[in-house]
């Protein structure tokens, strides 16, 4: 049984969403040990997400961006918690539609995604920073 | 190997948002025995939900149920499960969006999460009653 | 301790929202094997979702379809991403805003599962074809 856990920083990203596949795997060869197992990607962030999804047109990126600011925008006229700015209270609202954290079946050594499948970082702050992130691995 | 596990039932919530961080924790002090692991915490309903976001500010956990409210209205023309009330087919819609399952890395026997983050049940019907959930934690 | 996984082909499902808990499990007996564990579902595409919601009344998967059609809609005067259809560049979104798996507690060798709880397909394209699944179970 393996059992691996690292903590690890990105590099500040800009608003919207990043295409992080390599950058987070390089952090990681310790996965090429196990053979059947599981890989989690925690973000200890609420208003910056994670999720899967198309690995290959930038454009899928942009319209992510455009769609998720049409369904969750700024400046609704019934948010209360405003103090941190317009970007502050969707950002959170998007946080938790997308999700705090990733998981993806490791088999022979190696994340088994589909094709077309890649992660992607959700930067719903106009000025995040550097997020940090959780990796854990376990399996046999 | 650790694989430690305890359903648990929640006492009722009013509809709305609600931090259930010290809630759930206090029943699983088994977490301590866990150097390096996971947490997962499933609730056992369609019409509720968990979720990770800001721990601090109740204003965000109001402004949550009032952009659900608006993205996922009632009464909508178009839904045909109308006969549970209007608040019920909104809310197994809301449940899928943010999820029946929450899942947090372990680190030297605490919970790794951000400053920030805490825990949510997301209680979507005007009546729902006492949730169930499901807590299981595995490591080293 | 038990790990186990199995990749599996689902049959083509129409556009929309469909139960597929028997089927999952029908592919997967091994479960029985572990008295204390979790299981996970992950879909290997990027235009289709899994979700877990209410298993019994077909008119609450046919307001799913309805709503996530109004709420992510085909033909957005934003989209850029356009030369693969208008069903293409929704299906991206539903799939991340519903997610990429779902996971599941194991209780004495089956999924812990609320009554009304089911595992749902959810097909974001008009004609997705024959969908791909990882089935992972692990515990004691």
């Amino acid at each position: 049984m393996h059992f691996i856990q690292k903590e690890i920083q990105l590099r500040p990203y800009a608003r919207g969403f990043h295409l992080i596949t390599s950058e987070v795997l390089e952090h990681f060869p310790d996965l090429s040990a196990i053979t059947t197992g599981q890989l989690q990607v925690f973000i200890k962030h609420t208003s910056a997400s994670l999720t899967i999804n198309e690995n290959a047109d930038p454009t899928v990126r942009m319209d992510f961006e455009s769609h998720f600011n049409q369904m969750i925008p700024e400046n609704a006229t019934y948010y209360k918690h405003t103090y941190e700015g317009p970007d502050d209270m969707p950002a959170h609202i998007k946080a938790s539609v997308l999700g705090s954290s990733i998981q993806i079946p490791i088999t022979n050594g190696k994340p088994n995604l589909g094709t077309w499948q890649g992660i992607y970082l959700c930067e719903h702050r106009d000025y995040g920073g550097s997020r940090r992130l959780v990796l854990t691995a376990w399996g046999i």
